[in-house]
């Protein structure tokens, strides 16, 4: 069975529609998929950037909540603008690298559901808690495993990968063979060449 | 009959397939296009870069070779990277804006062929000549009006104009109602919204 990786940070815009749409399309397409939680910000100070490039450079900023309001809109999505944006996403991160399997893959699409539906801040416990709960999760356990010196160390290693095979923002599809597909309006291409080795459609 | 202007830079590696997908799109769905030849220079120093944000972040620059190139073969499009990149393009948008209708069009398109498909230098006047004379253009007398102060002033206050209205990148598809569409990846959603008013497809 073909795989791919979907590479995700909690505080990017464009990881929440993704994260929302990507098991169905991998389904459909028959394509196996592995959930990797990541931090873009190693990779924006690596370029210069101390802040969302869409905070440094305000036009783009404008361009990018119109855009994902549109896209929101189409799919049927709500989208509220947490403030402040971008949220701070250690925590969420560690937590969902800390968990496994399903349980990762329901507590991230509840995360970015009460982050960008709801604008509730996901940088805090009063957060995060409930939403592990309603995984059927114990929250005080998933704490502490999260906030482990060795998860800690597991998910630095984790934004070093995602910087050496090219990862460049986020959401991100990686294949098989390597292959990088940068942007919620990647998923379908993403998985298309991880189902057959090419493109399947003309864009 | 809707209509979009389709604001595009010849420097621009998207804007290549763009330019050559474009009205076959507009056409399927009844839009009349209008097409707006600009600059990126004046929005890229609004915003403190000195060249193309591929070069300046390698990174980005090595995923959009690669997003091209995959973008490119899935549309049967060849793809020969220019040296130097970016290419000028003053020139070749001066003698575009001064060229009216279908003109401005076969030779837009003619000249991004040349530029991506080729590798031709499009700073030079022996480029632009022969695919002038293509279109049935006498040479000499499109460099002579290109060159005009009123042309060179006009296309100025294209650049500003473009600012003005959120163009950010290029291309951009602009719809009679102010929504901008950025990318090759968007000329469905902005040729959709300009006819009907909403996006057709779930991206």
């Amino acid at each position: 069975m073909a795989s791919a990786e979907f590479w995700y940070e909690f505080a990017s815009t464009y990881s929440y529609p993704a994260a929302l749409r990507v098991a169905a399309l991998a389904e459909e397409r028959g394509v196996r998929l592995v959930w990797r939680p990541f931090l873009l910000g190693p990779i924006f100070t690596a370029q210069g950037w101390r802040d969302s490039p869409f905070n440094i450079y305000p036009a783009k900023g404008r361009y990018m909540w119109r855009d994902l309001e549109r896209t929101c809109t189409a799919i049927g999505l709500p989208l509220k603008r947490p403030e402040p944006f971008p949220q701070p996403s250690l925590l969420a991160a560690r937590v969902a690298l800390a968990l496994g399997g399903d349980s990762r893959v329901n507590f991230s699409r509840l995360v970015f559901a009460a982050e960008f539906s709801q604008g509730l801040p996901i940088g805090d416990r009063g957060t995060l808690g409930p939403l592990l709960a309603a995984c059927g999760i114990d929250p005080a356990a998933a704490f502490e495993r999260a906030e482990s010196e060795a998860n800690k160390a597991r998910l630095k290693a984790e934004c070093a990968r995602a910087a050496e095979i090219g990862v460049i923002g986020a959401p991100c599809l990686v294949t098989e063979d390597g292959e990088v597909f940068w942007g919620n309006d990647r998923l379908e291409q993403g998985l298309d060449w991880a189902a057959t080795g090419r493109l399947g459609a003309v864009r």
